[in-house]
């Protein structure tokens, strides 16, 4: 035995993977101020009748924690459909539904089964920041088009970059983050149009599709007249459609994001996710939720409004404002956007530094934290 | 637009990544049956006391869903390293400590991180049978060395082995599963000492250690004697030792999983963990169920004994059966164990059909299931 002194393991190289050096772990500061506009969060907390349902369920779940629980979460599933019927009117079994930890290990799902080395994954840039450490957690390259100046999708330009880069995984956030962007039915149409065989090809040479997935977590916010992606699924057996209870729901302490798509395509997610991956208490609580959708639901059309007005706000004021169907607005442009933002906390206000240059984000709050966002912004610009 | 009858999208081939075609999703069967003694779960429900303190925690933390949970689940991690001291007489710092949903999840951060194409994880068959999917989920090539006739360590051949393949990952399940088989603490040692510079090398050459995960999912049924390899922590800096509250603790249920190493090693896995991959509930029900540590660890003592009389039964009916630091016992051997099984089976008793031909495992249950077990075995083996 050697002792501790003279151990030769003392100094060691731990066998970082390469591509991971120097690198920070992904999140927003998570700084303590009092208005906190930064990560697009639902400002209303759930009432004490949702409180207390979540409790009673996890305390009913409870009973039984020291089983496994149900690996497929069968009613959940159910219970999403549902949700989405209501929600989107369109009607999905059980089957077409899956869910993860957040839309982030729905995403990371995907790409496991999709992707990985010698595939691509194609997205239209700015998006969310999320999407290229996904292509890198799964080895998969990771190819950016890019979007209109006024963030919308050219579909020329998308069709080329499908031909050209034959991607595993199209990405596509509808509204899209941080710009708030939504994709008309027709453009997300006509990119599963696209992607029907310009997938990767297999061995033999048979071309696969590329599974096109429209990332909804803003969904429900979107404008009068807007249609989800969801009703074309019908149509298209390479569509995946991925929700989450993080926003519209006000549950992102709850980690539920979720997807439908067809059963088929649901079973290649089933191969990839780890065992047991919801927990019995995150299936008892998410159910809770959802049995109270109105209630949960009814603070969205109020964040809408509020979000409308912002908007027009800004663009009185003669800033550029993104078009924006999700709960927050990106808006410039700024010679430094960082002075702005950090004038903005120094008056307590906590917004996100992130899109183009010059540009900022702002999540929708409140009338009273929106109010206070107004009045520190008009100090910080001198208005 | 096409009408959906004449759609180019209805039949296409997803791009199912190569290696996973026609794989089904792990997991043991889950039938309904009265006795269930096949996935090594803690027959002990949490009391009321504990249920109660639990639905107190989550609607504490319910009032904040709305907003995202601590990403560095600060609180928890002190909480972990504080059951580890008391546990294994071991003190860490909380930044020693990671958790994640399951420890499934945990030897994925640790692949992800470590592993990945063109490197290799080692283990040593017949060990748990999600390691090769962990490999696989990760692209990590999965390389098994072999275990002795009694599921002891050769430690010549493990050396052999490292020095041969050069892994980026060596996983060391002590207790072992399914065998039940604890590793010396002299064996981790000297895995650790060869594993020091025996690691991939980087791209100037310079040589890094492999990292050597001890995964003590069943660690505190270890029998008195046998010590936990979080005491070699200090020694060996490419060391990580993985716990789970799935088994003793009772909470298979709550899905956390955990791990000790040094600090770097943490903030490796910080980086590819998925942001907030803990939820607030999941957060708050770890840290009720950790303050009734004494109630919930009551039954463990319990159930080692309850094990070791399995154990000398199984061996008073002359089978062979393997020494089990765990709770859990494998015991055979069986021309056709699956008939042994079935036979079971129709008797309200499910076990598992796992681990090198002839085998059968059972976990250990409450008196009455052992007993419920004992007298199947009867019949079926006309004993």
């Amino acid at each position: 035995m050697t002792t501790p002194a003279e151990t030769p393991t003392a100094q060691v190289r731990l066998p970082l993977r390469p591509g991971l050096e120097g690198l920070e772990p992904y999140g927003a500061p998570q700084l303590d101020v009092p208005v906190l506009l930064n990560v697009n969060e639902n400002p209303y907390p759930p009432s004490e009748a949702v409180v207390a349902d979540i409790a009673d369920a996890v305390a009913k779940a409870a009973h039984g924690l020291n089983r496994y629980p149900d690996r497929d979460f069968h009613e959940l599933r159910a219970e999403l459909a549902e949700y989405l019927r209501v929600e989107s009117g369109v009607s999905l079994a059980a089957q077409q539904i899956w869910a993860a930890n957040g839309s982030n290990e729905v995403m990371l799902h995907l790409l496991q089964a999709f992707g990985g080395p010698g595939r691509k994954v194609l997205s239209f840039a700015p998006t969310y920041s999320m999407y290229p450490e996904y292509a890198r957690d799964t080895l998969t390259e990771w190819v950016a088009g890019r979007r209109e100046e006024d963030f919308t999708l050219d579909l020329d330009h998308a069709r080329q970059q499908i031909t050209e880069h034959r991607p595993a995984v199209i990405l596509l956030a509808s509204p899209n983050n941080p710009t708030g962007t939504a994709l008309p039915l027709e453009a997300v149409e006509a990119i599963c149009e696209a992607a029907a065989t310009a997938g990767p090809r297999t061995a033999d040479g048979t071309p696969t599709a590329a599974v096109v997935v429209v990332d909804e977590a803003y969904g429900e916010f979107r404008r009068e007249g807007v249609s989800s992606a969801l009703t074309l699924l019908a149509r298209h057996p390479h569509l995946a459609v991925s929700r989450t209870m993080s926003k519209a729901f006000g549950m992102a302490g709850l980690r539920l994001g979720y997807l439908a798509a067809t059963p088929a395509l649901v079973d290649h997610l089933r191969v990839v996710r780890l065992p047991y991956h919801l927990s019995a208490v995150t299936q008892a609580a998410a159910l809770a939720a959802l049995s109270h959708r109105d209630e949960l639901m009814s603070q969205v059309a109020s964040l809408r409004a509020e979000r409308d007005a912002l908007v027009e706000w800004l663009r009185g004021h003669g800033l550029r404002v993104a078009d924006s169907d999700a709960n927050f607005v990106l808006f410039g442009l700024f010679p430094d956007r960082h002075e702005v933002w950090n004038g903005l906390l120094e008056r307590g206000v906590l917004i996100r530094e992130v899109g183009p240059e010059g540009w900022l984000r702002v999540s929708v709050g409140t009338p009273q934290e929106t109010a206070a966002f107004r009045a520190a912004l008009e100090e910080v610009l001198g208005w």
